[in-house]
């Protein structure tokens, strides 16, 4: 951390604060500059805080340079985490995956329906939702475990390992004996709780980006997994809430080869809620693709017109099918 | 709903709009424009859903006219709702409130030391934090049941009801014995199950509003309390999360006359999450009152420099008794 | 335009808002719903101004079907415009093009070497800015015309038409003088009467998205131009501004596959502006061509390390030669 | 400047940066932490560049100390800038100013009624725009010259000094010659060339916010004016854009308090563009008051639902003498 202090900060203030910093075990570099003096702070092993600083006269500002995480770092663990997802390998360097299926499970004929579509289609996992994070408490909410139920038939119908989503710690134990990967929905991204839970049960985590999560918060977030001991955990772009409103969210790609610097979990992308709109799922997947992701998740529905939940940016088998052909001729080297 | 048309629709693509609508059992009303058509849907009770017409062709945009709520509507609910704490009335037409207390409980003595100082400069009631979501797991997390129970013990000593957060459903019954008000954090404000199981329990939830969350999403948080029956849910306005990074988040004080207008519910504000500063607390408390707000919630600590969490933000007793002064002063028509 | 008049809004305030419809030679057509009327406006040409309305009592909301714009629509100009800038055409469906080049013009040698590695990788349009737009006015603010007839001279010597900045309106006959292309940048996408005069000149305009510009904002700015009777517009899409502050924009690619449907001229992609370092402009200018877009606008620079301006994010030529070697591997159908 | 290299940057890399840092003529100043070296470059005198460093291996980060403005710092000029509008004194310290009147000029009687209603009420300054920028070249663009007389006849009339808005450079001569004070408008923040001409005609220069800009970049914009030999600057915050958009823009009345600490010049909150809805305008201007402005911009028309443009935040004359005697009801001390 580097203390900025006031232009016109007095000696004694400069002193008050250097001697806060060596009461802490730490110690003090004075860094004059042009207008002002800095204080470096040496010899911590991880993030310190600003609350013993804060109240000190002088001061002007904060600088930390260590990051509120290190677990999931690149920098202290430079080799790709390889998640293994019911034997299908979810990495920086393995092959893309596509994880495919309907938002929300409605019935066992259009889980089945949508899974032996993408599972004819090449996709590596199914996903489906059996609890719904919805805005309003009237839209629908979820078949629940009745769902799940659905879900695991249609999964092992088809022999793809599943995907879905937890919302309560109450809920893992009988979720986890269904699904093969976890996910962490983005409304929950924060809920520290349900993260470190979730974590506990020692199977995959997919963990979607917050709508407003900054990348560090994002990290940060899966570093709760991880110190459960827990390191198999697949990130999830999904796009952030910004001022336009055109699209559902605001879909950054350039996240994609950021985070492949700065962590060695693997990131996948979400076109379909990113955007909210079935059409323009396609280029924007094989963007993802093309700019280095570990892997996409897609939604696909049987009959998207009558879909309960985000019918309007699911793919219909046929689609799903194109989309997959055209994802195999845009490999790298081809 | 309205449902705008492409440009150049076919007579055939907007007849299958209508038997779509009618088939919903509502009646469609085609208007005719200078450019293109829209189709009205007329007879519904509340939100319609757009599911049902995604995957139509020709059609260019909906656009929604109810809201995804409708308990927490000042349309269908004009008078004031009033929640009480522990006896102290909260509502748009009381006498402000203002809660004031140590962000995170830290010891007995720390807790005390801050109820006695905001109940002697005249604080209505107590807050302080036993459960703390913090953005990386290395940080203090709060002291658990532990807190709860110093908490309690200070807040029975000087005789000033509680405000606290609950984090995760099973701690409820146990916050509960002890909590006057539940808080349910920004983080949590799309915690739906939370939000759900809160309601449940009975007592006035303090709802803050959540980083990015819209005006709308926030209130539809608080429909999700309001349809398990309980009315009493205290609105947090904190700041949202902009571009603007010189404070921690950006305070849009027309909120308050906003949801005035549009909600029953009484809206209190927070500046100290809003800003982070200290010495910028006073004069946004200051308009918060005099723009309307139910309230205040304002962080106080014996010694902030020593504090665990958020000490920047928080004010020692002279900063709060000076606050209270000012106040007091700044009362319409004094 | 559709009027929401409120849930009680009274039959005489209803009329009152059909009879100023009536005043301003529309026709209103009521549209009663579960809860409210609303009144749409049947019989306009184009946008209608809310003006009249809002003082009227009773009405809770406006909603626009219409946008702001009209020549620049897809929706009223099917075919693709094709942008010929010194015989280089830009559309969608052209071969993309590359635009490359230093971000300001230094000196002599500086931008013929960067002239000269730009001709031989490939590139098709050379840039380069005299006068630069600076946050602050103590940075390097370009040459001005003295760096223009530097520029004018190296894109001779080597063959290439060039792309170059202006800033204000007196400039506007001696850069048109030397430039092929027009640009227009970010920060003064609403600087409207420099669009006007700009459009007035009769070459093509190459206009960046504002920061905080919507996507109609932005196609309104264009359409400023094509009111002067200029077709010739290349927009460009260069991030914009969010919480998100890790990379210097948030490049939003699901842009490119939206405006290819929602307008006629071409829209290309500057990774570099958008992200601000070199690293990434590779793999997100790939993506940026996978997702349809008519081009890509990339900094090169003979020694980013000594360069004035925008260094970090700029190419060495080595770099653009690797980069023009991937995006040639990456077309469709390859 | 802070460099932060690489957690595993060699002594090598470490040693090239240092030397980079004294061909600048400045002294690198090492500073070993827990898990990497970060280097501060001392003796500046002012903003240093990144750029003669960003090509260099080993580098993580750039941190920034100095700010990119200081003539409008209150770090180097710690005494209030009176600005003299006129005669009508505009100061942190001041007596509150309140500029009112219509958005546009649309004819004689308008204005002339709108300022007397201003006068009468007892505003100090009189505002109207003749030169209009709006979003869609089909909207009404302002009366240009002639509604310069227009207004400047009104403003003789009712004795009050003016302040309207110049959008190009060419107008400044004219302009200048009926304002006494320039407004540069939100869209032209960064307008690099109008501010720095503006600034040189010598008149007090009132620029407001741009929609997207930071605080710093707000000031960095003021800094532009004061080079040129001119401090007559009132800044004036009009909202920011962020995805809430329930109301037209994000208005932190925070920014007030902040910018008091950070500048010495005066600033002036326009709640009527911020917000967008007339009834919000009374409270907020109240807050603004509250939170220590210098002043209010107010829209008021003699008719708002018949004004060409921004009818919606216009009061009509009684609604701005109530907002008057309520602004002099809420006096600090009062």
């Amino acid at each position: 951390m580097l203390i900025v202090m006031d232009h016109n900060a007095t000696p004694e203030q400069i002193e008050v604060v250097n001697q806060r910093v060596r009461d802490l075990g730490f110690t003090p570099q004075p860094i004059p500059g042009g207008h002002r003096v800095a204080i470096g702070v040496l010899g911590n092993q991880g993030y310190v805080d600003e609350g013993p600083f804060r109240g000190l006269p002088g001061i002007r500002d904060f600088v930390h340079v260590t990051k509120p995480f290190k677990l999931v770092s690149r920098d202290f663990h430079p080799e790709d985490t390889v998640v293994r997802v019911g034997g299908v390998p979810v990495g920086w360097n393995e092959e893309p995956v596509v994880i495919a299926g309907p938002c929300a499970v409605e019935s066992a004929d259009q889980v089945l329906a949508a899974a032996r579509a993408v599972k004819a289609a090449g996709a590596h996992l199914l996903r489906g939702g059996a609890f719904k994070p919805r805005t309003g408490p009237h839209s629908f909410q979820g078949l629940g475990f009745e769902g799940l139920e659905i879900l695991a038939e249609a999964a092992r119908e088809v022999g793809l390992p599943v995907v879905t989503e937890v919302m309560r710690i109450d809920q893992l134990d009988r979720v986890a004996r269904v699904a093969d990967c976890l996910q962490v929905g983005a409304r929950n991204m924060q809920n520290f709780d349900l993260l470190k839970e979730t974590g506990r049960v020692g199977k995959p985590v997919l963990l979607k980006r917050g709508m407003s999560a900054t990348l560090d918060e994002f990290l940060a977030a899966a570093e709760y997994v991880l110190l459960e001991g827990n390191r198999q955990v697949i990130l999830c772009e999904r796009g952030i809430r910004t001022f336009e409103r055109a699209l559902r969210n605001t879909l950054d790609l350039a996240v994609v080869p950021y985070l492949r610097g700065a962590t060695h979990l693997p990131l996948i992308v979400d076109p379909s809620h990113a955007l909210g709109r079935r059409d323009l799922v396609p280029p924007v997947a094989r963007a993802a693709m093309v700019v280095g992701a570990a892997g996409v998740m897609v939604e696909v529905h049987p009959d998207p017109a009558s879909a309960l939940c985000d019918g309007p940016q699911s793919l219909d088998p046929a689609g799903f099918r194109a989309l997959m052909a055209d994802l195999r001729s845009f490999r790298p080297g081809a």
